[in-house]
């Protein structure tokens, strides 16, 4: 039996409708979704804490508390950064603990727990801190293509992660890269050397996913990650009916109902109507550009965009031939969000420059100095002594050089004049301290959702 | 190794776009398609017919010879209605042979015939005149499931045709019915009991093709149909490029290079702008319920309007139940053009008059006569009283009552004073005369492409 994680509550709308689902457009179907079966909701962390504050004026430990109490029995899980929490740089260790617990206790079950670079000392803290809290924790491998990355290696970091008392490992494929002949090879492998159950997770970017999914299941996967069919597909997961109606009579039955979840996607059909103006149909679309390339989609499209911006398009083929090989100077990285920033901005540079490493970013020498954890393979040290110089990369775990941020937190949240301030609001303004004090102090205006427009709709559609 | 039958020149735009892809956009990348290495191009028949003379003011002959022109290695293929050919009535032996002969002399290379209910003796005519001519015949079965159909049943079905000298076989899942355990299965027994090369086409309404397609190649399915992605998915076929990518380096490895897909579809994007207009998102949606209800999605939205015009979607819960029934009653056809409407009509109409067969349809009475063929299962004998009496159905093959046609539309075409009058042009007539008449005397005024409306888009997005 395959058991089935939605996640039209966090991944699906965060792929397709850039994370703006409203908490009120969720409430009124969670009873629905409660009754299905789920193996868990993923319905909190990754974009959608940030996108809360910033842009809906919610405050997403509400939201939390709200979809906990209405999903009487199915498991709330999040996707957690590790280190990085749901930002985008590494926190102290006090935050980390601070921020677990009180997802734990405002309704996380489950804690999907990643880093990007792979580097297992990244996710140490926040792991053992939902242990602690009892709650379970779902070790992660970002999945990704290179010479130094193989089925071998990650049944390798999959070992470290139950040593670190993970309960179950995700397979989490980002970029739509795992081809089902080879997910099915790491699937059966993790299962029989590791010994966990195995969560297989996939982007549909280039429609390959589904095929994914099915080769898992034959080789024993114990979870899929999908989401309703109205934000399935394109860069969100499979959709859930297609995967219960595929596996429907086989060994791998879901057991959920079909007719249960018509009734959900033609809410969500509804919903996704209303949030029609910031679909970009581009992510719904088939690209094959990660198979061509290797380059994610979302990855490319921004490389595009800043070609325009300094209105060299005519460098496109130069930057699509430099990506890999920066990627390999860089020591392979997966290319998820913030590597792949990295490796493409440096890329660009290299060529709008005309001399390679000319220019470097902040990042890049952060990067390279071992600020984001370690490298799959080391970094060329060519690459090194242009970035960084006579400068040594640390070699410690990155979040080891961070002081207890906690003190200072209290300090400046105590010192902004606010009433009631709870537990979480000082791990708010911990996070995102320029956003979370206008929140805090009610400054934020939520976004309107603006009916769809037709002119953009349609030059979006051209390639 | 499995082939790809590419279908973008036909099935994938009559699936997505109304079958009204120009000839004049097809052109351009016609020498690039050949250049892939597709087993075939599926670029004629079916509906394309019909919408050239009817919307295009295209001739569809000249279509023909200006695609196989351009195509120098690609085998060209057609989709043939059996007796019907590329109308919706059943012509006499002498139209049948005529048309064939005309297809195969203008460029066609496979045919691929097949009949709504699944009646071989439709198919007769149609793969004699095909073979006699040389080219090659695809016979086809309409997949769709029943008590009375079975794998067994499928399989002995291509037998039948293989004693017709079909040189393949091809298993049409035009409802996306098929699940991937099933098709694995049927695959792999037309291999070894027919021992003919099996086609799997499958359209992708409710998401599963792909898996379907995976488990085929897993079972030895020689030729996949696939669209390229601008214009596959949804109500159409399985993307090329995921099937190719997904398949890569494996033993169904199709071989074909994944870079030249990419900039096929680059091109195709950006037909589809054009296109924008005719193209009803709901087709592109997955629908789970053909799942749920057995109920193929077009036929759904049939329904729908059917119901809506009579102002009576209060009745929309009772039609859906009735559907089965009547589906049953009549011998379990499967639910394709024609009889998806004969079944869909008659069960709106049981459920609106509030008795059963109360009124009946001369389509419904025809099919009961026998004038379809012969049902997968016998109509029930108390439906058959009420719809037609104490008349007899037929037991003979429908076209063995029709008298030779051309003579009649020989001397009809003569009397309308044309000049240049081609052999074509009389089967033209022969199939659709009133359309027919107006475009051979040029009346037709071919329908203008409009840009994308915004307010539709918006009404069609809801469920
Ligand atoms: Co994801
Ligand atoms: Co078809």
């Amino acid at each position: 039996m395959v058991r089935i994680t939605e996640t039209i509550l966090r991944d699906a709308h965060q792929s397709l409708a850039a994370t703006r689902m409203r908490t009120a457009d969720m409430v009124p179907i969670i009873e629905k979704l409660d009754q299905v079966g789920f193996y868990s909701l993923e319905a909190w962390g990754g974009a959608t804490f940030d996108t809360c504050i910033r842009y809906l004026n919610e405050d997403p430990w509400e939201r939390l508390r709200i979809i906990k109490k209405a999903a009487k029995t199915t498991p709330i899980q999040m996707l957690l950064r590790g280190q990085n929490l749901v930002g985008y740089r590494h926190y102290s260790d006090d935050v980390v603990e601070k921020f677990v617990t009180l997802a734990s206790k405002n309704g996380v079950d489950i804690f999907r727990v990643f880093d990007a670079v792979n580097d297992i000392r990244n996710m140490e803290a926040s792991i053992k801190a939902a242990r602690k809290c009892g709650a379970r924790v779902q070790g992660t491998i970002c999945y990704t293509l290179s010479p130094v990355h193989s089925n071998d290696k990650f049944v390798e970091m999959a070992k470290e992660l139950a040593a670190l008392d993970c309960d179950s490992i995700c397979i989490k494929d980002m970029a739509g890269l795992i081809m089902p002949e080879p997910a099915a090879d790491l699937v059966s492998r993790l299962k029989k050397e590791v010994g966990l159950p195995v969560d297989l997770h996939c982007h549909c970017t280039n429609g390959i996913a589904p095929m994914s999914y099915y080769a898992a299941a034959g080789s024993g996967v114990d979870i899929l990650d999908t989401a309703m069919s109205p934000f399935g597909f394109g860069t969100s997961q499979p959709a859930t009916e297609s995967i219960v109606g595929a596996l429907q009579g086989t060994p791998y039955d879901t057991g959920l109902d079909l007719k249960l979840l018509a009734e959900i996607a033609e809410y969500f059909w509804k919903v996704k109507e209303k949030y029609g103006a910031i679909i970009d149909p581009i992510l719904e679309r088939i690209d094959v550009n990660v198979l061509v390339y290797q380059i994610p989609g979302g990855m490319l499209s921004n490389l595009v965009s800043q070609l325009k911006q300094q209105n060299k398009m005519e460098l496109y083929d130069a930057v699509l031939k430099e990506v890999p090989v920066v990627r390999r100077e860089l020591g392979y990285p997966p290319l998820v969000t913030p590597t792949s920033q990295i490796v493409g901005t440096q890329a660009v540079l290299n060529v709008v420059m005309g001399e390679r490493y000319k220019v470097v970013p902040k990042e890049v020498k952060d990067y390279v100095k071992g600020f984001y954890g370690r490298s799959p393979a080391p970094v060329d040290p060519e690459i090194q002594k242009k970035v960084i110089g006579d400068e040594q990369p640390i070699t410690v775990r990155p979040a080891d050089l961070l002081k207890p941020e906690m003190p200072g937190v209290i300090a400046a949240v105590n010192g902004l004049g606010l009433k009631n301030v709870k537990d979480e609001d000082y791990i708010t303004y911990a996070l995102y301290p320029p956003v979370a004090e206008k929140f805090l102090k009610g400054e934020i205006k939520p976004e309107a959702l603006e009916p769809k427009a037709a002119p953009a709709k349609k030059s979006k559609l051209g390639p």
